[in-house]
């Protein structure tokens, strides 16, 4: 679907500005970068402001802050001044990361009332409703007739001020938001009638407004939206009061932005350090987890250390002791895939996860006994030792079990604790599988064979 | 948030019905169940028609099952009847899998429309837009006024047979869809006015419509939903004609689904046999998985067998080995998911392909030479041996380099032959970094310390 957008001639891309989404554009010109960087600069230099603010947003991270080094004071600050209160924040607070002076000029030279709105989003925290919400949005006061209403949007449109429109939100006196009647109902109402006739008329539920408060955590707001198939939810601040919205495609945003996030932590991943341009500093980040690991490989190393006369004895030992301890970490690593992402999703809530527990340890216990067989029968056949097999079949069963067991409780411990289950529960089960593994492993040899 | 909408009390759950979201009313349920089944179905079989289905939908897959089992042929029928004809033929296709008569006679018991608009939609493969879709959207043909279509809008609306309505479609005499006009845009124009004269004053891309082919790939939807923001696409068939629309919080759905599908992938389960009943089914599913790991495990045994007599010599080798295995497998892990979340993004693509391999060899090569500094002296000081601490460093720097080579390659190779790249990388990588790291280590100990 993308390939019939892209236009790898600059000044054709720029012919054509006007057809083109500004993702698009941006992909365009991610094309044109990968063959000449003067190209895309003169493309980003020639745009209409109007469009430049829309394309550098859409830009990938890399190339967008290549266009905030090269880009004139002047032509950021058009094009900051042409975007949404929530998209001018991100930008001017991008900017700042890289050149602190060029972004406080470019704050400067915005309008009064953009630099207030910028002034009022700055104050949120990163991951709070406030940080995503735009202030842009359609209200309505109740003595007022659909009619006007609909003149004000007529001309906040006419000035490219407003879209994105899915419904009108209501307020009193006090600017409380106090209903929110979507576009399919308002267009078919009187246009002469006040929004407190409809209200009065309607039941009192069917307008009532989605809404979260501006200090909720964005997550929550997610799965606000994604619980009642939302396309817009309203931010209200204290007393209800309507400070902004948040609509659709932000959301997806978060949710795909989260899957990430948990792709990488169950991974040991930091996804904040995987874009750095700096190789080394995602490196360094990703050096702190295998140093983790490295001492979890100590520990379990230290353990087949307590057992160096026996693998001596019988080297066999040596030989098959990994099988065990990667069954293990396998059959965890199923498990607490399942657990962190159930819980993720509220699928799974401190309160029900006895179920997901003994579910767990059932699958752990049945799968235990079915490896236990097979490895038994192969590790008898291998070494011609009945015993052997014996000690790695039951050593499967305590490990399989205890990878199931721990795989379930390390991420409801740290949930308990408010520990994001995501980040850490992999190096600890990995400690868990790999000490019992080669500990049950060894010790059922030292016993039963020697 | 959720919390000030649970009722707990089956009879005060009825009396508010009407006040509450179906997915409240279904957590509501869901609480139910837990004290008392009788009272679970006693609210269903109670409940009107037209909430039922929507309640439904919402409820837990087993709980759904429950109630497709309990209500009767009428009831259901009944509830059907007011769904919309995505979710509708979702149901039968549900009824169908536990009871093939039963369903068989709701589908009889529905309206002409109704049937005609399931036959077409069960058309569709389950990852088809078309699948996707719901048949009732807003459409108007180019020779209406404005003001006529919005009538038909009312008369639907006041039928409850339209709802989650954006924009309004417009079609020609074909039926191909030509443009999409959003509601916000709608509302401001002179109602008197055909489509045509509105299309004909307007910018040609301005109400250009965001469409997919009815047989596109639903992922593929919501890259292009994700691409433009978009709060709803068309579908259309051959020749452009207007078959249906997917709203944005089905696309929420699919890209939660298709996260949760990846990182069960990537730990080596099969989404799809987690929720079964019979938790049998489940573990021989994950059976599967740990079985192929199996065979890898052993493969690793085989190497290590090669140096029995190496081991024999020099216990420590036995002792230290694992944490090669280890470390080039967890290196392996991390590039392995950046790998793959990246190129289901769609951020690394297979033409520039070879920036990401350079990245990950890089930072495979930096921590490489880390861990062998590290583990080299530890390993030294450990044993008081030298060599041994050069052994473990030379073969550290071998297992993390193939792990970084190997974790960025494999799912570039399983999308370049059309292999989702989260199915079974994770296993082929295991395979490498057991089989380097065991035999570098092993081998590298043989030549330098006996």
């Amino acid at each position: 679907m993308q390939n019939e957008n892209i236009i790898k001639d600059p000044n054709e891309l720029l012919e054509k500005l006007d057809n083109l989404h500004p993702s698009d554009i941006a992909y365009s010109l991610k094309k044109i970068e990968n063959e000449s960087e003067d190209d895309f600069f003169y493309v980003l230099k020639t745009m209409p402001d109007e469009i430049l603010g829309e394309v550098l947003l859409e830009l990938p991270d890399n190339l967008r802050e290549a266009a905030y080094e090269e880009l004139s004071i002047e032509k950021l600050t058009d094009a900051v001044d042409e975007l949404e209160s929530d998209d001018a924040t991100d930008i001017i607070q991008e900017i700042e990361e890289i050149d602190r002076e060029k972004a406080k000029e470019i704050y400067e030279g915005l309008e009064e009332q953009d630099k207030k709105e910028i002034d009022w989003l700055r104050r949120y925290e990163e991951d709070e409703a406030g940080a995503y919400m735009q202030t842009e949005l359609f209200s309505a006061k109740l003595k007022e007739t659909i009619g006007q209403s609909i003149k004000r949007l007529k001309e906040a449109k006419a000035e490219d001020a407003l879209e994105n429109i899915h419904q009108v939100f209501v307020v009193n006196d006090d600017k409380s938001l106090i209903a929110s009647i979507l576009l399919e109902d308002l267009i078919i109402f009187d246009f002469d009638k006040t929004y407190e006739e409809i209200l009065n008329e309607a039941d009192e539920y069917k307008y009532k407004p989605f809404k979260v408060s501006d200090k909720t955590h964005i997550d929550e707001v997610a799965k606000h939206v994604e619980q009642y198939d939302l396309s817009v939810v309203a931010v209200v601040g204290y007393q209800d009061i309507l400070m902004g919205r948040i609509t659709s495609d932000d959301i997806l945003d978060v949710i795909e932005q989260n899957a990430t996030e948990q792709i990488y932590q169950l991974a040991g991943v930091d996804e904040e350090f995987e874009h750095e341009d700096n190789l080394i500093n995602t490196a360094k980040k990703r050096a702190i987890w295998l140093f983790l690991n490295l001492g979890t490989a100590i520990l379990a190393s230290l353990v087949i250390g307590l057992f160096d006369q026996t693998i001596q004895a019988y080297v066999a030992l040596a030989i098959l002791m990994p099988i065990v301890a990667s069954m293990g970490g396998n059959a965890g690593t199923q498990t607490l895939a399942v657990m962190v992402r159930q819980l993720a999703l509220g699928d799974i809530e401190l309160e029900n996860a006895k179920d997901a527990v003994k579910k767990e340890v059932f699958i752990s216990l049945f799968n235990g006994f079915l490896f236990a067989l097979i490895m038994g029968v192969i590790a008898w056949i291998w070494f011609d030792e009945k015993l052997l097999g014996l000690v790695i079949g039951l050593s499967m069963i305590v490990n399989l079990f205890s990878a199931g067991f721990f795989g379930a409780s390390i991420p409801l411990i740290l949930k308990k604790f408010k520990i994001d289950p995501a980040v850490g529960s992999t190096v600890l089960l990995t400690t868990v599988t790999d000490i019992v593994g080669f500990f049950s492993f060894l010790m059922l040899a030292k016993i039963i064979l020697l």
